[in-house]
């Protein structure tokens, strides 16, 4: 135990955090950033500076608290959207992290449980800690995969009071069929459960698979969370939202902060969605990296997941700690999430994506 | 009950919350704003231009992550305070409220307890709830003072895990002695309790006043939280901090969500903090206002508190209801706390303070 801990030590820290570290990856400054899934193509230059312009206008009147209720940014997130969505079906808040607190703090805590289906966003269990709430470890099957059958016994062997579905999942990168998604929430509904489809990389996904948006209407227990992290490319902006029935935007304003929404990130945001088109049009060109990277690791003899996400999931990996180290001496990290055999690497632009293959495959020829 | 407050009472809501409304003074779009304790002086125009530019240059990496550490910001918080604190000292948020329940999230929780000396500010009791920590109310005397004997007695009595001390205290303006604090702090170490001493409002002190800053030295389990709400102007960016012991910004950061604090809001506030003096010139003003409005308040035969802050507490109305809604017909508005006889008026520009002292005037003598 160093110094510092020693010190830690000696404070009244609540039981359930003796002994535990800070989350958070490793922020380690490399030219190729693949490891925590960002978008890896900067704003354009138009969004840039209409960020600034917005910003200096929010500014002038930043001696005042701002809108507590942040509507211009819920009506744009509701048009963006679409699915007859509206600001009442809209809440915002700092990341989707502070979203899922939130929705924990509303219908979780003390006496109450969260449950999810692992390997999964590993910030889960930390959310469900923080706010006393019984964290459940649901499980997949061996391939990572979740059928609806699975997921809806496993469901009424726990009865939760909240279910997290990460769809597409992180870190595996696979969405859930919808199937899975109705057959949760009738389960959940048997003993009024509250049921959240984690959406974070929903605007990367295949055609085919299909948004729990779709789902919202006549399921007043069902919210869908998103973020502007990812295919907005404004992860540094910390800007989480979800869409559900209006009296679910009412509960969480009773656990909600004043305020907590500021000047500054509500203009952030309302000048990105303002030019909506030319950030999403970098989502095409993150997808077509990400299905590079899938078929490539194929040729190289690994396993990757289906993908709808801005990441690929692979297994087929002797040694995964030994590439990761191989990766990150070549100036390019990727994320070790500790299941065995595995890594997971974010889609980066195209010359980011050519070093990592190119790095790999050398990686995997000297293995051998 | 209407239809959304029907539809809300069906969600599986958890039970402390049930029949609640939300947190938060009315948002009212009238002439004369004093009723929420902002600084009425918008940001002078080099500091917007500040903001503008270190916000764009934020904005062409707002695809990554934000540094998890605001390091630039503690260093330049550190600065600001003195005191030879440094930036292992400092940690920030979203607010001092979301400061405070950072504190409550590693020190509190269920079967914990914070206690703190009503009237005080009304989110105590709120951000208690919000994380299961029981809530004591300390009483003070009947003119709203403190004594350091009866805070250090009360302290023995319930033993709570968590004392807030407000100074100068919300609504009623008025800072505590340095004794009040080091009883308090000697009373709780016997039980190895934290102790936070609220300065929000602490740059509008009286000269006399000292801050707790000048106790943090040797006192392991002292905080004292600030905010660039009030004295820096910046309510609608949304910055709390706090100072103190190292190892107790380690305890906070394993209760924090990882980036909670956006690239925007920390190039906000660094742009802010290079501009200091630009922004503390005001203070002197506010403070010139408040003390106007001490000294008229007395001379309608009014009972101000003394005030430490850019507002002030003031008693010896008949029907303060009416006097409140009398001001918000001139198109000012101020807080009625729900404290028999009395109302609470920020400090405005020098003609805000006129317009709302006339107008009071008018109304007393309508009154009589």
């Amino acid at each position: 135990m160093n110094d510092r801990s020693e010190l830690l030590s000696q404070l009244p820290l609540r039981e359930n955090l003796r002994g535990l570290s800070p989350y958070g990856a490793p922020q380690i400054d490399v030219p190729i950033q693949l490891n925590v899934n960002e978008n890896t193509h900067p704003l354009p230059p138009t969004v840039v500076e209409a960020i600034a312009q917005e910003v200096a206008k929010a500014a002038t009147n930043l001696n005042r608290y701002p809108d507590r209720e942040f509507t211009e940014l819920r009506e744009l997130l509701a048009d963006y959207l679409g699915h007859s969505l509206t600001s009442e079906n809209i809440w915002a808040a700092n990341g989707s992290n502070e979203i899922l607190q939130q929705i924990l703090q509303a219908f979780g805590g003390p006496g109450r449980s969260l449950m999810s289906f692992g390997p999964t966003y590993s910030m889960y269990p930390l959310l469900a800690s923080g706010t006393d709430t019984k964290y459940v470890p649901g499980v997949r099957a061996d391939d990572f995969t979740l059928s609806a059958e699975s997921a809806a016994q496993q469901v009424r062997e726990h009865q939760p009071d909240i279910v997290f579905l990460c769809s597409p999942n992180n870190p595996t990168g696979t969405a859930l069929g919808l199937d899975v998604i109705t057959a949760v929430y009738d389960a959940m509904s048997e003993h009024n459960g509250m049921v959240i489809v984690d959406e974070a990389y929903a605007e990367f996904s295949l055609s085919s698979t299909k948004s729990a948006l779709t789902l919202l209407e006549g399921r007043q227990r069902l919210i869908v969370s998103r973020t502007m992290s990812k295919a907005f490319g404004l992860a540094g902006a910390r800007v989480g939202y979800l869409a559900a029935a209006p009296e679910v935007t009412d509960a969480i304003r009773l656990v909600r902060l004043p305020y907590h929404l500021s000047a500054v990130t509500q203009a952030t945001a309302v000048a990105a969605l303002k030019n909506i088109e030319l950030l999403l049009a970098q989502v095409e060109d993150i997808k077509t990296q990400r299905d590079r990277i899938v078929s490539h690791l194929k040729e190289l003899g690994l396993q990757p997941s289906v993908s709808d996400s801005n990441f690929v999931f692979f297994g087929g990996l002797d040694n995964p700690h030994a590439v990761w180290e191989g990766l990150l001496e070549a100036g390019i990290i990727v994320r070790d999430n500790g299941i065995p055999g595995t890594l997971r690497v974010t889609a980066g632009t195209e010359s980011e994506t050519t070093a990592f293959l190119d790095r790999l495959a050398e990686l995997l020829g000297a293995e051998k």
